[in-house]
C-alpha cells in the first residue's frame, strides 16, 4: 500500500527529528544525536516486532528506515539553528506519524491473532515506545507518562481499528478512520491544551 | 495447575498495585499510572519469554493478565486515598507473587533446557524485572539494586528449585519448597529489616 | 576459532569489571554489583541475539559467560580497594573487548543476511549496549552518548568489516583488520583525549 508507506516514512522522519533535537538539547555529541534519532524513529516498531516474534525486525529488513533516520538526524545536527523554523510544523508531521504508526502496529498485531487489549497495546507501543526510549536514554521520566494527550490519542485510534476489524469493516476504511481519529485528537489536544486527570495526593 | 494460576493472578494484582502507586507518587497522569501498573505486573515474564524465544509472550497469549493489571491500576488511581490501608497487607501479597513468579520463571527455563545459572537468572528476572522497568521509567535507580533482601530471596528459591529439579524431585514438591523459601526469606527480611553488605568506598 | 573465543572472554571479564565498579561507585549492595557486572558484560550480545531472533541468546547457551561475569564481579566487590591498580590497565582490556565484540557482532549479523547499515549497527550494539544498560540502571545518561570516541571506534571497525565482507576478503583477515582498527582508534582516543563535535546551542 504505497500511501501507507509514504506516511510511514513521513512519520519516521518526524520522529527521528524529535529524537535528534532531544539529543542536541541534552548537549550530546554527534553519535548521541544519531542514536537518539534512530531509536526514537525505529524503537517502537522494533519492540513490537520483538514481542510478535517477527525477527529480525522491520528496521533490519528494509534499510530505508535506517538511512532516512540517519540522514534526518545528521541534517538536524549540522543545521539545527537554521532549521528552528521547523519546530512548529514538526508537531503536525509528528501527528501524522503517530496516526500511521498506530494503524500499522495495531494491524500487524491483529494479523498475528493477538487479542483485543493486546492489539491496542501493540498499536500504542509502536507509536510511543520510541519516544519512551528516547527519554529513558536522556535520563528523564518519559514525557508521555507525565503530560499531554499523546498516548491517549493512540489508544482511541487503536481501539477503533480493533473494533472495526472485529466488525469485518474493509481494512482500508478502518485504517483511514483510525489514523484520522489519532491525528484529529492529537491536533485538538495541541490546539486546546488538553491534559489527562492526575490522581492528586 | 489451578492453585499456581490463582497464586499467579494474586501476584500479578499485587505487582500492578505497586506499579500504579509508584506512578501516583511520581505525579503521573492516568495513562502513566496504567502503564506503570501494566509494566510492573507483566514486564518480568515478558522479558523471560523474549529471552526464551517463546513469542508472543504469555501476556499477549492470555489476556487475563492485561485485564487484571489494568483494572487494579484503575482502582488504585481512582481510590488510592481510600485504599491506603492496603499498603501494609500489599507487602504480603507481593511476597506471594514473588515466590510464585520465581517458581514459574525458573520452571519454564528448565523446561527450555537452560543451564544451572541461566535458569536461576530467569527465575529471578521473572520476579524482579517488572519492578526494575517500573523504576527505570520513573527515572530512579532500581530499588532492588540498592536495598532490601528482595532479589536475594528470589535467588535462594530459584537455586533450590533448580537443584531439586536436577535431583529429580517431583515438580509439585520442588515448586512448593521453592515458593515457600522465597516467601519465608522475604517476610523475615521485612520483619527483621535485613540488608545485604555494601562494598564501602 | 580459539583465539577469538579467548579474546571474547577477556572482553567479557573487562566489561564485567567496569560494570561492577560502576555499581560500587553508586553505593549498590552485593546484588546490585553482580547485576551491573552481568548486564554490562552480556547485555550487548544478548540484545543482538534478540534482534536477530537467535534465541535463547548466546549468554544462556554457553554458561561460561555468566560464570566469568559473576566471578569477576564478586572479586571486584570484595577486593575493589586492593584492585585499584587495575583501573588503568582495564582501559586496555576494555579496548580489546570492544574490538572483539564488534567483530563478533558484525560478523553474526552478516551471517544472518542483514544489510550494510544494519550490520554495522549490530556490531556497534554488541560492543556498546551493555554499557548503555549499565548507565540506564545507574540512572545516568549513557556515557557513550555524551563523550569520548568510544562508539565511533566501533563504527569504523564495523564498517570496515562489512565492506571487506562484501569485497569477499577472507574472514580471518577481515576480522583481524577490523578488530585492530577499533583497538587502535580507541587507544589513540584515550591517549590524545579525542572527542566528537557537539552541536552547540
Amino acid at each position: 500500500m504505497t500511501l501507507l508507506y509514504l506516511l510511514d516514512l513521513i512519520g519516521t522522519a518526524a520522529f527521528a527529528a524529535s529524537g535528534a533535537w532531544a539529543g542536541i538539547r541534552r548537549d550530546m555529541d554527534l553519535l548521541g544525536v544519531l542514536v537518539l534519532g534512530l531509536v526514537t524513529a525505529t524503537g517502537g516498531g522494533t519492540l513490537r516486532d520483538i514481542l510478535l516474534g517477527d525477527l529480525p525486525p522491520f528496521s533490519l529488513q528494509d534499510e530505508t528506515y535506517l538511512y532516512l533516520s540517519l540522514v534526518v538526524s545528521l541534517l538536524i545536527f549540522f543545521f539545527h539553528r537554521r532549521l528552528d523554523f521547523l519546530n512548529h510544523p514538526l508537531l503536525y508531521f509528528d501527528a501524522v506519524g503517530l496516526g500511521t504508526f498506530v494503524v500499522i502496529g495495531t494491524g500487524k498485531a491483529l494479523d498475528f491473532q493477538i487479542g483485543f487489549v493486546g492489539a491496542i497495546m501493540m498499536g500504542v507501543m509502536t507509536a510511543t515506545a520510541g519516544g519512551v526510549l528516547r527519554d529513558v536514554l536522556s535520563n528523564q521520566v518519559p514525557l508521555i507518562l507525565r503530560k499531554e494527550v499523546y498516548a491517549s490519542a493512540c489508544i482511541a485510534g487503536a481501539a477503533l481499528l480493533t473494533a472495526l476489524h472485529h466488525l469485518n469493516t474493509p481494512s482500508p476504511v478502518a485504517a483511514l478512520a483510525a489514523a484520522l481519529t489519532v491525528i484529529a485528537i492529537r491536533l485538538a489536544a495541541i490546539h486546546f491544551n488538553w491534559s489527562l486527570p492526575r490522581a492528586g495526593q
